[in-house]
């Protein structure tokens, strides 16, 4: 962890997401919705293919608090999000966060949560509060 | 899906998380906060073992609404998350979702959504709002 | 096991190395160079695009010690790799093994060790010390 | 990357290593060696039981490398590994890098390498040499 965090600090994570990531993502989770999974289906909505789970995009800001910012340690207190586009197989993904809000007596830090693609189109958007 | 779906109808989705749910987690992810995968480090935190990702233990309620309730081709809008209690290895958790409102147009559903260990105790809770 | 391995023999193991494989390794390993899982960053590379990790090319060299020469129950002593060559995903890579020296007292097997790949050129080498 | 590495700075990560590490690496490597995924073969050997693929844990320094010194973008040139003590399922390896030489035309960084489990003993040493 930064030993010390401040108001403003940001940090962020990349990957690219491919087949295999939402293959052991369903794994994981027991999601099998068709619009991840299955081409056939997926050609008939209105994505056109199959899109990532949106919990797999938010996994990645766990990526960047658990390991970054606050970093090694961390425990996730409460997440919001909101899926603002599709994020499709293979697009690259940025989360990234920054912190607005620390608080001493109890030890909490408060950051905006952002994932952007490859496009740098805004795909999630929230907040998270976590123990430091 | 449920053709006609309600306020009040409700569905689970009930899993043992075990190593190697972390594992692939943790890979597709990027999440190695040591709390997840090192015994060593995690013995001197207050939980004395390793615990699970919370998104983790949040991708379960992706698996409820994208395959019952609202079931194939539900495209999530949005989610709120709060970490009640640690999940640790080897806990069977049951994702459980009710319908606490139904908007025509546009056509939205609005979910109670929680995550309830093997000893009955309430790890996560929160809210959702998916497009069916 | 080659009941009598001698000096010469030859063994080899070939795979297709996908983006699953990277994205396991990288699990296993903790390994999350951009290299290997960011498109955005690997294309500002003298590469150009993601290269599949040293050490996962060099696993498939345990493959064939460990399953054909010398075979089931064989254990790693020492081992050397040199990499010469990028690999790229979906590259197929060819571990070839080739005894060139055996000793009785202690009971060792020495072992040239290389990684061809699908244009035959050879993207690692090194060499090998096992107990069989 | 450090932005400055020096001689003697060192880095390191750390990971208990689970069955579906060794699982996910057979898979990855293709190394089926009954040592490592047969209990019944295991109880006949003079280690009693299933011991982690050496490339496994050698792994481990691949992510030290790729991702804290010299960090992400860096290159693998070569390594040498030397397998002291064997590894046990659910053993906690310590996996610790050390520059010890930096060269500038071409740019290079030589660092020892180790891996360590619980009981600080160390399992595995070797050299590497890296392209920052």
């Amino acid at each position: 962890m930064s030993t010390n965090p401040y108001v403003g600090q940001k940090a962020s994570f990349r990957k690219t997401i491919t087949d295999a990531d939402i293959l052991l993502f369903s794994a994981v989770s027991g999601d099998l919705n068709p619009i991840h999974i299955d081409d056939v289906f997926s050609i008939t909505t209105k994505f056109r293919r199959r899109i990532v789970h949106g919990m797999l995009t938010a996994s990645l800001l766990s990526a960047v608090m658990g390991t970054k910012l606050p970093g090694p340690g961390a425990i996730y207190l409460s997440q919001t999000l909101k899926f603002l586009k599709p994020v499709y197989v293979n697009d690259t993904i940025s989360a990234e966060v920054e912190i607005i809000e620390i608080t001493e007596k109890p030890s909490r830090i408060r950051l905006i949560t952002r994932c952007i693609n490859q496009d740098n189109e805004c795909v999630l958007e929230g907040e998270a509060l976590v123990m430091p």
